[in-house]
């Protein structure tokens, strides 16, 4: 059932250490399967190197596993929320790498300061609000997509495809598996170079609305000219 | 004698270089048989690269040496000062990895804030006071253990399997040799990842109880639910 | 045609991976060959696993393909508008290394603060002013060039082999593709350390200008004394 | 000549790159050979992938050339003051390492801030002040070497092994090339640990006089009781 996709699912999983976003078994990512409205997902707690294209776990978008020996991961139902309310997202990765998780942990969102940044995501990256403690205690990672969904409503989800869960990590998308991994490696450079720029140079280093525009829409959109033709 | 637990402590102690915890031979690992009560660690001062599990000492809990050619590590009496007053202590490690030798140079515990530090450790990460100059020329390495004891005494000390010591560096552990050092790769992160959140944000940026709770319980205790049932 | 410079320039853009410059297709590496007149430069896109020698694209001065089954690098205008502006510049190389970005993002000159700098750079690296909404509209990539041209200009600028463009990134230079390379790895190196220099030590820490020029000069020009004859 | 003594240069040499210490040849290593007053050192501007024990330069103290095709490291003359003020110095090295040049940039000794420190060095890591205008312009890298005597004569030098030079970068030193490899690789690491502790806590977090006692004491002279008998 969806093997194609499970291949796809598993190898995105393991480029995750191999880009150094993860610790032990700090990650997981997902796709979604349109046609099926089914989602692939790593298990939970199992470790990278001992993971196999079969362990990939199938589950309904109302978070029944329809298919798999493992559980899945934890962070299962957080991922479900984001397809269901944006059912452009192809693909979901859930990290704690390290430069992403310093500013949520700061509770700051991630300001556009360079071309590196306007290159991939077209506006700040979100921190959501804490979450109450009613959230908390309630069905908590159901909760957690739940304030994602709140901080990125009414934006444009796939031009800015990462969000920062306030005092944890980042969720990152894109329009598969792939994609949202390639998301999360730029992630990180780009909250690396914000940090350091930061510490350098308090005053106002935002970059001009003119240059985020460029730089985005030279890459993604209609008049992309970044590339070979596809 | 001991064999298995040789053969286990020499493999943890080989993990400290794998995940860069070491320079040169600046980290030992631990381990406690519960039945016999006696204590295998790793010789003084010999390369991680030349270490063989014959080379692993036996020791007393008072520290008589009972099997091996080799002198222990001379940071035994902090050992086994840990595992006379904590009996659930089945594996310790020491190490000057980078990050959590900076927190304990610096004089201050780690705060907790944010959810991979709540994953493992249940508490700010203590950092004892300075010692006396009567501890630092007396016994050193057991006060070392006493103002470890003295830090944590009255505390859950299997919730948070680690403390700093002020000046020097970080003493880690687990229910064994194994899950010691995966505690001290945990610590290691946490410890780099609160430094920089701290320069980013020099307000509380502390994680509130909930979450706290919610994050430990949910892979700790008899209803965590992080991973495959065992 | 000019298969022996496409195979310089096809190792010199291998070595930005080698050399922890780039990430994914983020550089680019182009030479002059001066009899011909022509560039030799990496088609846009492609990433650096499966980039060939033949994969490189020769273009005019004046931006015209002579031959190439792939578009050339989006960043070419900027290349050509150097080689046009300065011939003696054989190799320019544009990545978004991370330590020289940050100084970039922060729109800050890298100020020379020791011998390594001076070793290799007889100046501050120049940070060119934010371009203007129209020339950011305008042909960007050309206008990058020109202020790169209108920083620099007037000053020996192989002296210096380079320049951060303003909320971007580093151009740099050298008499070749390789040279070229070799200044943009010192460059990161130097950018590196004067960021935390500068976070150390506010006051001013700036070299002596005696200091500068004893270190520039044993390594360049005709009283040089640095290595061996060749 | 002197074949073994080269085989040690030229191992010892190759330990910078395999350490992280050197960039390109920005490194070298040197050793004295008490009986015949000769000092064996790398040639200037040799790659270390391609250099060979045999490319070793012998020259005297006063610093002719004994034996070697190739020229002496640039900064012989530096090596050869310390040798003549300190003939308890059996090796030399020097390098552009990232956080003790950060340190040197910055123009301030590295204070003694925990045990990592106090284990090889028993006294802050002094820097030198900066050199006259005159001294830079004369006799550059045998002023060099005056400047760093100046500094630790009539200190116990082999007790702290190591100054780093004002606006430069550090010279290490042992009682073989080997040990004055292995004292660059700690000051690397206290270097970096410093800078991070500083920045933490502004506050005087200097390590007690005892606790600096302790240490340096229990790994050296005659009371040391750290690693194995030898």
């Amino acid at each position: 059932m969806l093997e194609e996709l499970k291949q796809q699912v598993w190898q995105a999983n393991l480029l995750l250490p191999k880009y150094n976003l993860v610790t032990f078994t700090w990650g997981n990512v997902s796709a979604l399967d349109r046609a099926s409205g089914l989602v692939v997902i790593k298990p939970s707690g199992v470790e990278y190197d001992r993971l196999r294209p079969e362990d990939m776990v199938v589950v309904s978008l109302e978070g029944e596993v329809v298919e798999g020996r493992l559980k899945p991961s934890s962070d299962t139902p957080t991922h479900l929320v984001l397809y269901r309310a944006f059912p452009e997202m192809g693909g979901i990765v859930h990290t704690h790498s390290r430069w992403a998780t310093i500013w949520a942990q700061a509770g700051m969102s991630i300001p556009a300061l360079g071309t590196t940044h306007a290159d991939y995501f077209y506006s700040d990256i979100p921190c959501t609000r804490r979450m109450t403690a009613a959230e908390i205690k309630g069905s908590y990672e159901k909760e957690t997509g739940n304030v994602i969904v709140e901080t990125i409503q009414g934006t444009p989800v796939m031009d800015t495809p990462a969000a920062i869960v306030n005092s944890h990590g980042p969720f990152v998308w894109g329009k598969d598996a792939d994609d949202a991994v390639y998301h999360a490696v730029v992630l990180e450079e780009i909250a690396m170079m914000a940090w350091h720029t930061r510490m350098l140079n308090y005053e106002n280093v935002r970059m001009q609305q003119e240059l985020l525009d460029k730089h985005y829409l030279r890459k993604h959109g209609k008049n992309a000219y970044y590339g070979q033709a596809k």
